[in-house]
């Protein structure tokens, strides 16, 4: 990992800790310090220089190309190619004026400066004097507005199209360094771009205006991988079973992602041409499978994934459905099990670029853990089992009509909260916040005891609700609803998926010198981590004993940061650079995983909840 | 074009003058002087370090992670990072040692140093301990051989196969900086390239083992797209009808390659997963329908083109049938008319890298022409119309069973060469080559006169050819066979063609101030340039009047060109240079260009042509 190192901006005083290579632009970013630039830290517009106050810093060629003898000789370097590797300090003279922004994510400020570019410019006339060809005079035209692109293939044809009708004005398509499109006239007010969140259960995407850095559509659909394994274990088992199988699932990605694409297109009537990059946030798995990976490193010990580090790949080699000579972009892991949404939840939150010391936990098949703040942070993984999705739980269910997601015992009544009720639905199963909610509940009425085993008959008899304790097929069960109950076994299996959780966030928290009271807030994220009762998750001891309102729900945060990333290349930089700056922790590697996870198999005292 | 720089290397004293720009691995390269290197000079493999004796060169990010600092301190830099703005003198301590060559062109000899790697790596076992992805274990064990690569979008799932027999040894495909195949075990053994000249009329591709460099299998074919047009300005007329025309064009251009692919595997047993790599010279009309460019600002004034530069695209784009994320790279242009072709000519005879004063011309409907030294170059084409292939001559036909390809009068009789005569073809028609040595034994026995007139008939009637002179539907004409005649029309035809060409060259060497007998060779090169008779070029006026053993026929030299470059990426660093080196002449803009043309059309006396 290595020790970071300081950087001093001045006249700001702002520092930024920073691994070693990071530039001082990218460094000023993580400083919430936007310096001036438009080609995004290329080296190639010339906007972005500092001079270096303190430290070494030897020109680059592209500092001779963009600065003068003299302001090299005074120590103006451009900041996008001073890489760091002792603490330096320097003076920030132009910083981004007046810029468009917005809110995102959880609170996160963000500038809008996408990684698309469009740029209209008006060739020079060719004449017999200057026998230039249309694309050195377009380049020319470009590297004067500060970019320096590759052309793609088509491009050539679209640019001898765009100046067939004698006119000069064209309008260049750019994505990151790829000159991807040429268009006739000025285009620059239609730019769109794709945000999504590739869950395993389901795919969502936002259509973002470019321009305007607003959503234009959001559409969502479950994976199409579904029918072949409900959860990552069994889709990356299908995987496995052969090259057709993986195939199968490849395409089911792809198909999903192009439907939820027409589903946009459909819906806020933008074309397809008109949108140049998608950003890609999911667990590692869904981003092996959409590029037909083979997982079977992910689901085998010791756990690597093929590829952790975030690609940049052409729409058309993916078989997404964009403009053909788009871009997609995927976020990168941390680990096989702490994937690209999971750094999207930290773009999202800013959780390594706050001072608050923060954990953020995405509860699902796996618990994803994340804590630390902008000093110190460290990342985990821990096997949940399929508990939390409704699976190994006899009345467990996904949350859809019918199923208790909530749950109040009072007075010696069951309160419920079904989804769907309103139409109808009556209670058939359990889902996963409904799960905690009724533990939690069991737990604070004294039905349920901290070692997890019901009250006793004799206890019960007592009890407004011991009615409801009874045997179901040989096994104590507490009746929810008529035909819903949760049996000791299904206790089992809570206590063991949130003891695992749980042994995960005690393990990178100890890594981190921290202790409960050090929390300055419990982020739950994920489709179903923003749907847990705080207080429930709480009291059934999946987080750490806090105050319940320094717990809060992030929601789709992998969707958010995703959409930060698309709409800010400094955002997309940052999320490059994490799992270089979050320390990433194997359970398998702590030698008292297993005593600490029969430990937490226990609920917390009453006495440690009120506590908080 | 600016003025060149003069770089100086020690021990051996070699000076390269170079553009502005140019970094100095690269103009060693110029100078004959192969610094070593493996990564081709992208600053990877930090071997062809250099030590500054004079001159400025500011260390890069590159130079900081290849060399220590005291290397630094001491003047040590890495050839390939430092860019020639002013003279520069520089020690070279490791040239390549033993390097393996070949002599190809016309006796150019060439470093085998292909553009594409095959880098056999065993990758360090994952562990709990090392959970790096595949992708970071192959990307550092490469960077260890001095490789920085982007990996392609089929990579990922390639690695993960190659990896899944949990054997860790692997090949990497690397084509420039892109890593474009993974292949399981060590297969550096089978590496191929392909170079290709798309000729108007004819494509020639050479499969090339890049290994062993030597040539596995060559294949040729007739261009597809010869039924929409026979020449250049024929098939740019069919093109500019619409967007029909010009995808008809494309699809010509791209199944006559995959033709030429397909035999070139069949006659080789080499499979189309082995080739990575396609080398193309052409005349840009050639390469602009190949990617489906629409070529009318070639066609119209002022005659520019959509692009002259080279371009690198993956081959799939382009739609030809090589390993799926094998590359293309075209050569550059330096004109509308001075296309690739001609580039990949200069680059197999090395015209502007030897101190000897020469001359190169293609003849075609066009004209190239080429002419200088290391000293200074200048390029030039000239419209000669369809008569050297047969157009516009009464008896004209193309290069085919029938044509007279050779003329000989003497004695009062006429000898023929004829095509295809060996399998008792009698002659049709005349061939350029034919037309060329008829005129010039016409003149030489002096039936043809300087002005270009037929003798009278009462010269005609002392001549002991005089008979074979008649009137030939109204026209004077010259029998040269039963039923092939020339006549007086189609020698001024032939005037008007070796007058515009004679024209070109005239002001091409008056703007080098250079006279015929500066000109220590006259190469005829281009598929028809190499069948011309050395005297006949030099009787009718067509090159300078110079020594007949000056005269000598280069071949097809564009073919020989691009399998330079896909031998050697030296050699293509230097063709992708010559642009900026040769100056580039327009004719229309040469003010006296008429009145030279009217004079060009007599031919030379015979005196002229004794004394030369």
């Amino acid at each position: 990992m290595g020790a970071k190192l300081e950087v001093t901006y001045r006249p700001s005083d702002k520092t930024a800790h920073v691994p070693a290579g990071t530039t001082l632009f990218n460094a000023a970013n993580w400083a919430g310090l936007p310096i001036e630039s438009t080609c995004g830290g290329r080296g190639t517009c010339g906007k972005c220089k500092v001079r270096i106050l303190h430290g070494e810093a030897e020109p680059t060629p592209a500092d001779h190309r963009k600065l003068d003898a003299g302001e090299i000789a005074d120590a103006w370097r451009l900041s996008c190619q001073v890489e760091v590797h002792e603490d330096i300090e320097c003076d920030v003279p132009r910083l981004m004026s007046m810029p468009k922004a917005a809110t995102m994510g959880v609170n996160r400020f963000v500038l809008l400066e996408p990684n698309v570019a469009k740029v209209a410019v008006t060739l020079p006339e060719p004449s017999l004097e200057d026998h230039r060809s249309a694309l050195t005079r377009l380049a020319a035209a470009l590297d004067e507005e500060g970019y320096e692109t590759n052309p793609c293939t088509r491009v050539l044809a679209e640019l001898a199209m765009a100046l067939r009708e004698e006119d000069l004005d064209v309008t260049a398509v750019i994505v990151g360094d790829h000159l991807v499109a040429v268009e006739p006239g000025d285009t620059t007010d239609t730019m769109y771009g794709v945000a999504f969140d590739i869950g395993t259960t389901t795919v969502v995407g936002t259509l973002i205006d470019l321009r305007a850095g607003a959503p234009a559509a959001v559409a969502s659909t479950i994976n199409k991988q579904a029918p072949f394994g409900g959860d990552v274990i069994a889709r990356m088992g299908h995987a496995m079973k052969g090259d057709e199988e993986l195939e199968q699932l490849r395409l089911a990605a792809v198909a999903t992602i192009n439907e939820v694409l027409e589903e946009l297109y459909s819906e806020s009537g933008i074309p397809r041409q008109k949108v140049y990059e998608l950003v890609i946030a999911g667990n590692a798995t869904m981003l092996s499978l959409l590029l037909g990976v083979d997982p079977r490193s992910i689901a085998l010990s010791p756990f690597t994934a093929t590829f952790l580090e975030p690609l940049d790949l052409p729409a058309e080699d993916v078989g997404l459905n964009i403009h053909p000579d788009g871009r997609v972009q995927t976020f990168p892991s941390i680990g096989a099990y702490v994937g690209a949404d999971i750094v999207a939840d930290v773009v999202a939150t800013g959780l390594v670029r706050e001072d608050r010391t923060r954990l953020l936990v995405d509860v699902g098949t796996n618990g994803e853990i994340v804590c630390g703040s902008s000093e110190r942070s460290a990342a985990s993984s821990a096997p949940a089992g399929p508990a939390f999705e409704g699976g190994q739980i006899l009345h467990g269910m996904r949350a859809t009509d019918g199923a208790i997601e909530g749950v109040t015992l009072t007075n010696g009544t069951v309160e419920l909260q079904v989804i769907g009720a309103e139409n109808g639905a009556q209670p058939r199963g359990l889902c996963g916040s409904g799960l905690i909610d009724v533990v939690a509940q069991l737990r604070l009425t004294g039905l349920l005891q901290e070692n997890g085993l019901y009250m006793n008959d004799e206890q019960a008899a007592s009890h407004p609700l011991g009615a409801n304790l009874r045997d179901h097929d040989g096994i104590r069960a507490f009746e929810i609803a008529p035909g819903v109950v949760l049996t000791q076994l299904d206790v089992r299996e809570l206590q063991s998926a949130k003891g695992s959780i749980a042994t995960g966030i005690e393990v990178v928290m100890g890594a981190l010198g921290l202790q409960a009271e050090d929390l300055e807030e419990v982020m739950l994220a994920g489709s179903f981590g923003s749907y847990i009762n705080p207080e429930s998750a709480r009291v059934v001891g999946l987080v750490p004993p806090v105050a319940v309102e320094k717990i809060i729900a992030a929601g789709n945060a992998a969707s958010e940061g995703a959409k930060m990333a698309l709409l800010s290349f400094r955002e997309r930089e940052i999320a490059f650079e994490l799992p270089n700056v979050i320390e990433y922790i194997e359970l398998s590697g702590a030698e008292d995983f297993n005593e600490r996870f029969i430990r937490n198999l226990a609920f917390p005292s009453l006495e440690q909840v009120a506590a908080a």
